[in-house]
Parts: C-alpha cells; sequence; structure tokens
C-alpha cells in the first residue's frame, strides 16, 4: 500500500516514518509513505500557499491551486482532507481505506482551507470532536490506523480482541506479572487456567469497562438490535 | 503550563517540541514539555518493561511498576492514560485540562497495559474509535488541542468561530483568492461588503455542514434543548 501525504511541514514525519511499525512495514516493503510539500506547487512569490478570508475574519486560509496541483501528482490515489469539519474517523473506516492501494491525507494548517478543495478530494475527515493546530497529528493517526490493517503489517491474530473490533465493544482488562503489586492483585480466576472461566470473565468485564467509560456505545448496540 | 510525556519512543517527538504553534509556545517560555522515558524506571535486565498476559492472549502486556516509578517524578501533576478505553477526548475536555498548571501524559505501546495502572493515573482518555499502535499519537493530539488554549499561545480571536467551540456547530464554509478557480466561484455575498448578510450566510452555512457531515451534533444539540 502507498500512502501519499501532502503537508507544509515535512518535518514532522520524520520520525513517524522511521519509528514502530510504520518503520518497519516500509523496510518489509508492505508500506510506502510519500510526503509531499505542497508549498512546492506554488506560483506565487516566496511559495506563498495562503490569503485573506473572503468576507472578513481573523487568520490565513490555504488556497485551492497548490492542493489541486500537488494532488494532480497522484492521480490514481483515494483523496482525503484531514479537518475538524469532515465526518468522524473511526475503526470501519479505516478497514475500508485499508482495502486501497494508495490513499492521500491532505494537511490543512492555519485557520483552514478555501472551501473549493472539496471539489479536488474523495472525502473529508476529522480524527476527533478537539482543535488541533493543522491536519499533521490526524494524517499520522489515520495513517497508522490503516497501515496497521495492511497484510503482513501485524502479527495474526493481535487485531482480533481490540477495542471496536469484532462486537464493538472496548478491550476487556488484561494483567501481566507481577501477581500482587502493592496490595493490588491480579483476578484469581486469570491465575486459575481455566479458559472457560477466563473467557466468561473477560467477555463480562469488556461489557462492564465499556458500560464505565463508553456507555454511548452500548446505547447504539441496543439500537441496532 | 507544565506537559510530561511518558513514552518508549522519545525520538516520536524530536519535530513536535520544535515545529509549529508548540515550538513557539515553548520558546516565548508559555509551555515546558518535558519527554520522559519510562524505560529508564524498569529493575529488571536489560532495561525489559512488558511481560506475557494472564489467562493468556497474544503479545506484551506493559507492566505497571516501571509506570508508578515514573509517574513518582511529576507527582503534582494532573495524570492522564491514553487507551483506546478511556472516555472520549474532547474540545470541552481541552477546555478542562488546559486549567491545570500541570499534565502528565501517559503512552502505552504494545498490546496494552496491566489494568492496575489506572490507580496510578487520574483519568484514561481515548481520541478517537479506532486503534494506533501506540499512545504517541494520541498525547500529540492532546498536548497540542491544550496547549492552544494557554493563555498567549495563539493570538486573541483565533478560536473564536472554530467548530466546536461557541454554538458547538462545525465551522462555515471560508473562501479566499483567486474569486474563480476552474469555473469554481467564492458565493458572491461575502464579496458584497454587508456584514450583517455575511453573517447570516455563515450561520446557514454552518449549520447546513453540520447536517451534511455531522448529524449526531445536531440530533444531541436537540435533546439538549
Amino acid at each position: 500500500m502507498k500512502i501519499n501525504i501532502l503537508t507544509l511541514f515535512p518535518e514532522y514525519f520524520e520520525a513517524f516514518v522511521t519509528q514502530s511499525i510504520i518503520g518497519k512495514a516500509i523496510k518489509l516493503g508492505h508500506l510506502e509513505v510519500n510526503i509531499i510539500n505542497f508549498r512546492d506547487f506554488s506560483k506565487e512569490k516566496h511559495q506563498k500557499v495562503d490569503d485573506q478570508v473572503y468576507g472578513g475574519g481573523d487568520g490565513m486560509l490555504l488556497q485551492v491551486e497548490p492542493i489541486d496541483l500537488a494532488l494532480q501528482t497522484v492521480p490514481n490515489s483515494h483523496k482525503i482532507l484531514l479537518s475538524p469539519q469532515g465526518q468522524t474517523f473511526n475503526q470501519a473506516k479505516a478497514h475500508d481505506l485499508a482495502k486501497y492501494d494508495e490513499i492521500t491525507l491532505v494537511c490543512g494548517h492555519y485557520e483552514g482551507f478555501d472551501e473549493r478543495v472539496i471539489h479536488f478530494i474523495d472525502e473529508e475527515l476529522s480524527v476527533g470532536d478537539y482543535i488541533l493546530t493543522g491536519g499533521e497529528i490526524p494524517a499520522m493517526a489515520v495513517a497508522e490506523a490503516v497501515a496497521r490493517l495492511v497484510p503482513g503489517v501485524l502479527k495474526k491474530g493481535s487485531h482480533q480482541n481490540e477495542s471496536f473490533e469484532g462486537d464493538g465493544l472496548l478491550d476487556y482488562p488484561q494483567y501481566t506479572r507481577p501477581a500482587e503489586y502493592k496490595g493490588l492483585k491480579v483476578p484469581e480466576i486469570l491465575l486459575s487456567g481455566n479458559h472457560a472461566l477466563i473467557s466468561k470473565w473477560r467477555e463480562e468485564n469488556a461489557y462492564l469497562k465499556t458500560l464505565k467509560n463508553r456507555k454511548d456505545i452500548i446505547e447504539r448496540k441496543k439500537h441496532e438490535n
């Protein structure tokens, strides 16, 4: 899979493409990450890419032309604009995007984009209901969530018990050594070796954790049934 | 404000603390970012910090002790564990966190944490319903969203018309030069200079964009009224 990232801040991605599973996936040939600085596509003096807002308002907006010109270099990719105005990215969408051979992530900065950019992209996604300075962190989030689903990138089985996969609940609580730390003990059932009981405990506790932290997921599941 | 980040991958944050508004806020003295490698707090051979899952399961879990020991070095901070099992981070929570003098963000990696870690933190937050390999990207998202709200970091007025602020709707569409690009024109009203009409157009179009991309926000507002 190939992931193109259009940004004004290529330095942001230096560690991202060398560290952890992304770096490993690139080395193993499962993934290609292509960072494009759309400032290179400016036709204005000093490679200017932003201008004032029509109708008045603070700050500067990114102009449509340099983004359009940069996107013309990746014509066969599925093009995603990262912005807080987009539809909400989630694990189901990560699975959808992992099916493409090539995706392009467009990062904003400054106050926002000229709205006409949406005519040159396929969809607009938001990674959450909070405001960041640019699309760089969201692009890393989407790229990593999608890359993990590309065959070969993770070991088989690693996905199965994760939050938002399978039953859509949060993951069950997990424990490792020591069996006791500062008086806090691992639940005895997990040390019992009884796989049927362990499995039942995990199912119940995934539900309880979801009920405690994300009642909205339980409510949504009720409506679906 | 001081933001501590506990991670196994300090390299991830190298660009983060020098680029863009975070780098600027640090230089101006509005912000201090302190990266702590909790591997330094391992008492085991080769600074090991993970072990197998009690009761069986793939992958390795982060152990509670090195995280507890690292957290003891930041006793006066508000401590946040980043995990997909947490409550959902949003702009209201960013405002809450911006009130603290010092916060600590704990990043996971591998398959997850020993659940007992939650006894040593104040809250568990998720940045969205998708799975990443570790808490590094979520920590950057939370740190940036919070840092933007620290007085002095952004110019006054920059926050007012953003998505999720004020009326809770998405931001209205914005346009910059040129007035026409490939036949796509800026809405005439925005060029009219009539501020009352522009204000009305923006209000209507913020609503329409929210209705199109985030019907859930409109539904939620209806329930609140």
